[in-house]
Parts: structure tokens; sequence; C-alpha cells
């Protein structure tokens, strides 16, 4: 990232249609160069990953988000703070299980098929947005949190909505605020 | 695009950086399908097409421009309006030759390569953002503009800046402002 070094503030907002349109072409050349869906859909959640383990600082920077305290505010994080800056869209998050490990984002709208009538018939196992997982899973691995990251719902094969359902791996602790060594010692 | 038909208004606004990186994944996917870069630029240009030819029913719905009364006025066009709806920057234009259809786009920087060091050795003649020319000369059609479009400098390659030329296909004429025709009886 050499050419950003002494970056003047310029913006970096777009309009997000090219950007759904080029996803558009990622997509039709995996399904020309795989002819198994579930090798798309894991090309797709690969290439996301990669990006989401650049993107995180990228993310970081931009938004001034700080260290969460809670998997549920990781996922409100991701869900009106990334989402809006990279999609323009805000999800809403549920909480899935009693855990609280699991949290659902739910789209009602998904612009990445703005420009998609349906899936076609012979790719009816397609994980069309798949990099979005992929990516979700990858910048959270760079903040330390290991996650699940899968469609559970989508447009694109009838469902009502476009569920992404994230699994936080690790044991739900009742976190106390963590204090600094100093405030340790102090004790 | 019957999801888009009755959107409410909504923000289109994103930040570009997943689009960049989305863009390398694709770049990176053709390039590990075609040995040969001449390949690779062919079908980032024809991908590039087809995004235009979808793009521009987004682009003149979005600006609200009207039809330009001079290859001049189309250039500045593409340069302040499309560069900043859909990259964030806005490309100088230069009139490249006395006919009056050759023009430059030049980009001081190129947000597309912001991801990107260099091109490796063996991808000398990548032409790594060819899907804007394929793009621009795809829109440009669909407005009854024939006109080849083609990367003349590349910071990739070790120039100081991006320079797309625009070379519009049909001979200069010295356009008068039409009248509607109301106006033509009248006379």
């Amino acid at each position: 990232m050499s050419r950003s070094g002494n970056r003047r503030p310029e913006n970096h907002k777009i309009s997000r249609e090219l950007f759904v349109l080029t996803y558009g072409a990622l997509v039709a050349q995996l399904c020309k160069d795989y002819e198994n869906d579930e090798d798309v859909n894991k090309y797709l959640d690969s290439m996301g990953y990669n990006i989401g383990i650049r993107l995180i600082e990228d993310f970081l920077a931009r938004s001034a988000v700080r260290k969460c305290r809670s998997y549920s505010e990781t996922a409100e994080i991701i869900a009106q703070v990334a989402f809006k800056m990279y999609l323009g869209i805000t999800p809403t998050v549920t909480r899935s299980n009693p855990a609280g490990n699991e949290f659902s984002l739910v789209l009602g709208k998904n612009p990445l098929v703005d420009f998609v009538e349906e899936l076609p018939e012979t790719r009816s196992s397609l994980c069309y947005c798949g990099l979005l997982c992929g990516a979700i899973r990858g910048a959270l691995e760079m903040v330390h949190l290991a996650a699940e990251v899968t469609f559970i719902q989508d447009t694109l094969k009838g469902d009502d909505v476009t569920e992404i359902g994230i699994r936080f791996l690790r044991k739900v602790e009742n976190k106390k605020p963590k204090r600094n060594k100093s405030e340790q010692y102090q004790k």
C-alpha cells in the first residue's frame, strides 16, 4: 500500500453500482471456471477471506471503532458500521442462541443482487454473495475473533430476506471490564 | 432489475475499498485462468463492455445528464460526473488532436490500484484496469457513440500518471443546436 502513504484527504465514497456489476462479473467468471457450485462457493469464500484480512485495516482506520466488549457489540458494529460503509445498507441484528455467541444479520434488501433476477436452474446451490461471509470471517480473524459465517437465508433462493449467520467460536465469557496493568498492580 | 422496481430512496454511496479489493480478486482470477496477458486484457475489456452497457442506465437516471452537444462535452461528463460517481475521482480532460475527436482522461491517482504495489514481472503486459476502458466503450455505445478506449499511460507500468485515451469514431460535425420539430415548422 505504498501509494496510499502520503494520501491527501479525499472522497472515498462512490455509487455502488459499478461495484455490484463488477462483483457479478467475478461470480460469472468463477461459474465459467468451476462446474460445481460447491467449488464456486469455496472460491468466493476464500477470496472474501483474503479481502477481509486486508479490508479490516481500512475499516479500523476509517471507522475509528475501538475494541468491542462483547460478541453482541461486535455484531452490531459489523451491521451498523461495516455494512453501512462498504455496502450502503444496515442489516438488522438478532441474537440466535441463549449462549450469546450466535447472531444473524438480516438484510431486507441485498444490493449485491440488484442486477440479478434469479439463479439459473443449473446453479441452484450457488452462494452468490459468498464473498461477504468470507470477508467477515477474515476481518474478524484479524481482530482475534474466530467465527463461522454462513448464509442462512437468501432472496436469490426464494427466501424473503437475506440472512447471514455469525457464530463466534470461542466460549462466551462474562467479561468484566479489563483493567490495564498498572491498575492490576495497584490492587 | 425487478427488485429495484419499487425502490425506496436509499443511500447508494459506499466506501470504495471493498470494490477495489474485489476488482483485484477478479483480475487475479483471470490471471489464474489465462496465461497470456493479452487474453486477460481481452476478457477485462469484454467484461467492462458488458458492465458499461448496463451501467449507463443507472448513470443517466442518477446523474440527470442530458444529451451532450459535442465530443468535448461528452469527455468532460465522463470525467467530472461518471468517474466521480463510480470511482470517487475526477480525471483531467485534455484534447489530443486538432480534429477534436480524441481526448485523454488523466488520473493523477488511480484508486483501482490502491492495494497493488506493482505488476509481477511475468505480467508486464497486463492492462490491470482494462475493465474501465471496456465500461466506457460499452456505455458510450448505448448512447450511440462509437469509440475506441485504451490505456495510454499506466502508473503500474512506471508512468507518472494513468491516462485513458478516448477516440470517437464518427467524424466531428460542426453541429448547430438542434431545434425541435415545432420550431422547425415555424420557420
